[in-house]
């Protein structure tokens, strides 16, 4: 089956199955990440009570683990979730918002990879460099060198890790460790919006909670961000900015159908 | 005074006291929370530190509880506030999130009915089940037996609470013990936008706040919502969704008067 | 330099710097406060752990501390923070929300405010009022009387702190202890939607991050949000209200421009 047939069945099961997405997450983007997986089909539950999260994570079909405002409690919530998951086969999707930034980000971000080995991690160039030991140099995908530098990173660090590995940026990377897609939906004005980067991670999870083939997932996931990017941004008027595109993206995904999803999606094998 | 009546004027003393209504809520729903009740004309403040809520709470015209995303920190919190507000005289309001998911929240929840009797609890009929002691089997008020079945389990728990007990669902339905109310406003899409619940019960809380007739005062604040996401889904265009729902049942809410909400309320006695 | 020249200066420096604006804030409004300095031009930080804030701080070209949803646990990362901002040279913008209300907020406005001598303090009449140790009679800058009130309160405590104070209200009063600058811009519907006050702090603080001159900054911030707030409402048509605002204001501020600000800004000095 070709990967835009893939994307299609996959939206298809995620509106028939209403996936259950367990979020341990930031304070910040926690509603933006709600509305996203009720937009395209999911059901989003937040809980992160060290006494619940075992039990919450036994319900649902993914778990999505944000460390965007991290602290000990919830650190610590996380790795019981994930342990839990794993023991279940519940896939874990890992956003290690501003790892490097800080000392606790870093270090956390390794004790979740290397105790949980997620199914996928997904962050902006600079997050996976550090995560894959790299120096950090440049700030997104935004030339062709960034490019060809990204499908290296993700391809080597999902090898080496045995997860899907996704940099988002103006062209979007996923690897698989063999296989790496290239897409080239989106528009610049997503870096202008707060949890977008969030609200992609929710988006993969949702995705993974309807089928266990977690590349095809992942593509899944963020090609719907972009392209509900694009026709936000293309219904903005004179005068709208992101506050109106906020609620555009929201309505994009929630009127995404799989065929459209298929027919507009941008997708490249490397 | 018929009902119809008491909805009218609940609704102008809310806009004429602008009571003020502290919440410990959840950190998904809360600005969703805070800008309802600012739209009905009530004022929100949401604190829950355990150093300050019992005199916060001394402020309010009514409290609301709500166990989303509950830790040990806040219900801890919500319990002191709680036990000040019945000593003050202030109504407590309950929305029990998730109950029966895990064990804290059906302990939790059942702790805090216990300590609290809370003036109102408001939930989905599976929540509700739960807190009354029955098998939960069906999701919603969906189907004439699902009203029936509803109408009885909220007058036999409310009669041996004495609270007032709310299901919300496709029908609404309040019962103090006694009487028992029920609501046919409300849309579908409402259950595709996070919030909506807990929105409903801070709009509960508002009307609470300025009527001791707390019976009246939930079925306010029910029929407001269900009302006002009419009016917000009326409004939709075409390629609108969600996103552009959520801040249309802000202005709904912002601009429903007393007349309109006596107008169009679907009030039915069972 | 004439003022209206400073403030088309500024947010010049905003869009070509971007700062980065470091926030520990509260839960009920902390993605509005993200959206909007991503509107104005920075790049927002939300990060609140004792283990990493004062990593975090290095980072930034400001930092805002915000205690609506104050607790235990974060008044230690502001104290931390704050420090070492100090430290850095990096401006601290503090907004004592609800100070008054509570010996908690009262006690820990005290402890910032005497610890960290913040390059600027925003409040309404009554917070300020509760700071500079006055008795609490009025509720805003309604009135003449008000006016001159607010010019004498701020004049006189910014004096004694030797920090900027800003009073938001009807008319806003900003003084540095020698200058003092009445802003007229603005509209009532500002007040019925959460989060406004905390937003023209984040906008402050984003000022603060590209001019040492805090004065001028401060007048930038909160003339760019009673400007925004001004269009926002100009375009509400017929049954919108708050929720059409938000993302109204959200636009405003991403589209106003250095000459819109300038032209438009209705400054006065005392």
């Amino acid at each position: 089956m070709e990967i835009r047939e893939k994307v299609f069945t996959n939206l298809r099961h995620v509106k028939e199955k209403n996936p259950l997405i367990h979020h341990i997450t930031n304070y910040v983007t926690v509603n933006d990440c709600a509305n996203i997986v009720l937009a395209i089909g999911g059901s989003p539950v937040m809980a992160d009570d060290l006494e619940e999260v075992a039990e919450m994570v036994g319900f649902a079909s993914a778990l999505v683990l944000n460390i965007g405002t991290l602290n000990s409690r919830t650190i610590e919530s996380m790795l019981v979730a994930g342990l839990r998951a794993k023991e279940l086969g519940i896939p874990v999707i890992f956003d290690p918002v501003g790892v490097g930034a800080t000392n606790l980000r870093t270090n956390t971000s390794e004790k979740l990879i290397g105790k949980l080995k997620p199914e996928v991690i997904r962050g902006n160039m600079s997050e996976i460099k550090v995560l894959a030991g790299l120096e950090v140099a440049i700030k997104g995908v935004d030339s062709l060198a960034d490019e060809q530098d990204g499908s290296i990173v993700a391809k080597k660090f999902a090898s080496e890790l045995g997860s899907v590995i996704a940099i988002t940026g103006k062209t979007d990377v996923i690897s698989d460790g063999s296989q790496v897609c290239l897409l080239d939906n989106g528009h610049k004005i997503l870096a202008d919006v707060t949890g977008t980067g969030c609200m992609t991670t929710s988006l993969v999870g949702t995705f993974c909670g309807v089928n266990k083939d977690y590349f095809t997932a992942t593509v899944s996931g963020i090609i719907s961000m972009g392209l509900a990017g694009e026709i936000a941004h293309a219904s903005l008027r004179h005068g709208e900015g992101i506050g109106t595109f906020r609620a555009r993206l929201l309505d994009s995904i929630y009127n995404l159908t799989p065929e459209i999803l298929a027919k507009e999606g941008k997708i490249r094998y490397e």
